[in-house]
């Protein structure tokens, strides 16, 4: 079968697409394991270092529906929708955040309704869904009241999923991923990206502004662990969703100062060194309206899975990506 | 400055209209009382029974744009946006749902972010956002997790709602409200059309047909309370609302059993043997996935009001509607 991967010439995309090269099967519509044919990523370029006779680019505009009929066919077997405009582009850039993180969502579930098989679809949602006043430890039951346009696109995402998955139009998941770090690369318009940056950056012998207060605490998920449990969502059956299509992921709850110190245990104090802080009120705003942690017992009884703490997930990036400054 | 009411030619949008034509002023995007110069209705269909000369109608598409272009100018300050496919036929007819309850909405929304003065905009919600496993009685911070299209399409149009009021298109107020009970007229398409039937009917000397369990419980508001809840809605300063747009109205937790005996006890045991219990899976099943109550705390404070109890419901319903019968 193929499998359609949007947003997959990003990060999350390109090592989803890794991953899955080295599965022989993944499971199908039908619910049994299926030889992965081609996996066409979906995005607005190509990526850049997937060589794979299985691997193939559609480049273009995820809102428009000629391209998505172009993408979505029969043969289409499973999806992994992880393209989106990021938090700090979508508060900055009102209409296209609605256009891609809304009209594109719901054109993608249409092009699924029109399968006689309703695909696997796994739906990348976020931390930034809640708001406002919230309990210390955020439960499956609490209620979504997102603070920013990228929050309120996702909620009305996930919104969209579910219906479509209790119509029979897809066989949706939605994964709410705490936010990911440490991302390599370079900065992106997240209002999170200084959440990989404060530790990249360093490591790289340049200066990582941080625009929120020390104290400011936030839900991390390292690569790694995203990618898994990506895939954990695609291969559960549905009838253990029970009708709750929506899954808290698990994640490691600390302080940005603790981030900071964590990489001061882990690559020296001289690295340390190099985090500058320098408030941006509206990166802050956003930032300090999600959840520092929620429960993830659900998710963990599922088979998910989060990272041991914050030094564990410096030390992950290192050997994913720094394989000489881990020597 | 003119009013615009959508669904204004139906029940609820009738009597507001009414119920604003006694009133000298309503409070304009400005914060300051404004007279009441016009009040639009726009509907599918015109309204049969509202003769005043400051009463016009729009007859058209809700979910055309150009429409709205027309119906929403720079004189309009104050929108009740009441317009809807109603449960049952949104169950039945998913497409139309979508149109009518999430594009119409956000097209609105559009209209009102061309305007120099963002309008007062109330926005009538749903006890059929709730759903899935709910607490005993719901909070204002219960997940919604509806279980029906109009319930998803209710959830949408309120992350709408609030959003395009955080960024200042509009001065949205969401109000979650009850099952309205007792409606006059016919029975409609939606799942809780039977919760006025059960009592409408068998008043009018017909049968009424309950679909639903004589235990499930429902949570009512007449269209008396109904209307003043509108407008203290409208009417609140929106700082009071703290940046929380949604309000979960008041209402009466009454079994359908219960309210059978209050018909008795009010219209006497002829009356009440006319109610027949045939039970329909599909309403049954979507009015079950919705709260019998919830927590009408931060509400109250706010100024909205209840009714005391079902038998002052059909109380209300006798005086309003049918004056020969209290006599």
């Amino acid at each position: 079968m193929e499998v359609l991967i949007t947003g997959g010439a990003g990060f999350l995309g390109r090592r989803l697409t890794r991953k899955l090269l080295e599965r022989p099967t993944l499971t199908g519509p039908d619910g049994r394991a299926q030889p992965i044919e081609r996996i066409v990523l979906l995005d607005v370029a190509a990526a850049p270092d997937l060589e794979d006779p299985r691997v193939g680019c559609i480049v273009g505009d995820l809102a428009n529906p000629a391209l998505l009929r172009h993408a979505v066919h029969s043969g289409t077997g499973s999806i992994f929708h992880l393209a989106a405009v990021v938090s700090g582009q979508a508060e900055a850039e009102f209409d296209l955040g609605m256009r891609v993180n809304v009209d594109a969502t719901r054109a993608l579930l249409e092009a699924c309704r029109t399968l006689a098989k309703p695909p696997r679809c796994v739906f990348a949602s976020s931390v930034a869904v809640y708001g406002g006043e919230l309990p210390e430890t955020v439960v499956d039951t609490t209620a979504v009241d997102p603070r920013s346009s990228y929050g309120v696109e996702k909620a009305i995402g996930e919104l969209l999923v579910s219906e479509y998955s209790r119509r029979g139009f897809v066989d949706g998941r939605v994964l709410r991923l705490p936010t990911i770090s440490v991302r390599p690369g370079k900065p992106n318009q997240a209002a999170s990206s200084f959440a990989s940056g404060i530790v990249r950056e360093p490591l790289n012998g340049e200066r990582g502004v941080c625009p929120v207060a020390p104290g400011t605490r936030v839900w991390l998920l390292s690569p790694r662990e995203a990618i898994e449990n990506l895939i954990v969502a695609h291969e559960l059956a549905p009838e253990r969703l029970q009708g709750r299509r929506t899954i808290n992921v698990p994640g490691v709850s600390v302080t940005v100062q603790e981030m900071v110190q964590a990489l001061e245990r882990v690559a020296g104090a001289e690295v340390a060194k190099r985090v500058e802080w320098r408030l941006d009120p509206t990166v802050d705003r956003i930032v300090s309206s999600w959840p520092g942690a929620w429960d993830a017992t659900r998710a963990r009884a599922l088979g998910f899975t989060g990272d041991a703490d914050f030094d564990a997930i410096i030390r992950a990036y290192i050997e994913d990506e720094r394989p000489r400054f881990a020597g």
